[in-house]
């Protein structure tokens, strides 16, 4: 298993993709899913090169999930969640995409299941609105 | 959102329910799910009272997904696996059944889709041997 800087979360790290970033830190950026399974899924990444859980180094996991925590609850605020469910996949067999490690971070609401993965595109004009509620709640 | 110590993993960190045990440290519980998603399921929990990752203490949070690495490297071995997914589950609308903090860490086989949630129990016999497995490729 190797990391390769070509993936779409490492170009988006560069700067070479656009995203809806909602949170960075010096180990860490956060930005949204442009193929939500709710409104207002986040993903957050670690900035430095980790294929998955099973290479990433602990501080870098560790930096990610404490991200992972201050989103879920400003989600619960900016989208007036129910819930929140985190989902973190690993190899192919694994559910995973992009080789990148990625935490998915999901608002829920009471009686909304799930969109199946990779099933709808939001629209740019509501990712930025989501992303403009997820950043005035993580300030607030 | 409060924390009911009479929850059925709150009787397991006390011993007054029995587990099937694959690690433990100063901060964290890991046992198997007795109703697996998968062969190995395992549950990894923080020993101090937290119902889930909106009230969790940073540290804990923490030491949870550091075992739960160290877990799921573990089983990639006791369990030849191919991946692995970890689902981690907030309130009643996050997919929550048991409230106190718990993070879902599941072996994955090419082309094994997971069982639904709480839709098969798994024999003691197999539990038993599983817990072995685990525990031998950890201490390995």
């Amino acid at each position: 298993m190797t990391y390769d800087p070509g993936n779409i979360f490492g170009k988006i790290l560069r700067g070479e993709l656009p995203a809806y970033r909602v949170y960075e830190d010096e180990r860490v950026l956060a930005f949204l899913d442009i193929m939500p399974r709710a409104t207002g899924h986040t993903l957050v990444i670690p900035k430095a090169p980790s294929r998955n859980l099973l290479d990433v180094e602990p501080d870098d996991l560790a930096a990610v999930v404490a991200a992972a925590q201050r989103i879920a609850r400003a989600q619960m605020r900016a989208f007036e969640a129910d819930g929140i469910t985190l989902t973190q996949h690993n190899e192919k067999a694994g559910g995973q995409e992009v080789f990148h490690l990625h935490l998915h971070v999901i608002p829920r609401h009471t009686g909304v299941e799930l969109r199946p993965p990779l099933s709808y595109k939001e629209t740019p004009e509501a990712l930025a609105a989501q992303a403009e509620a997820l950043k005035a709640a993580l300030a607030g």
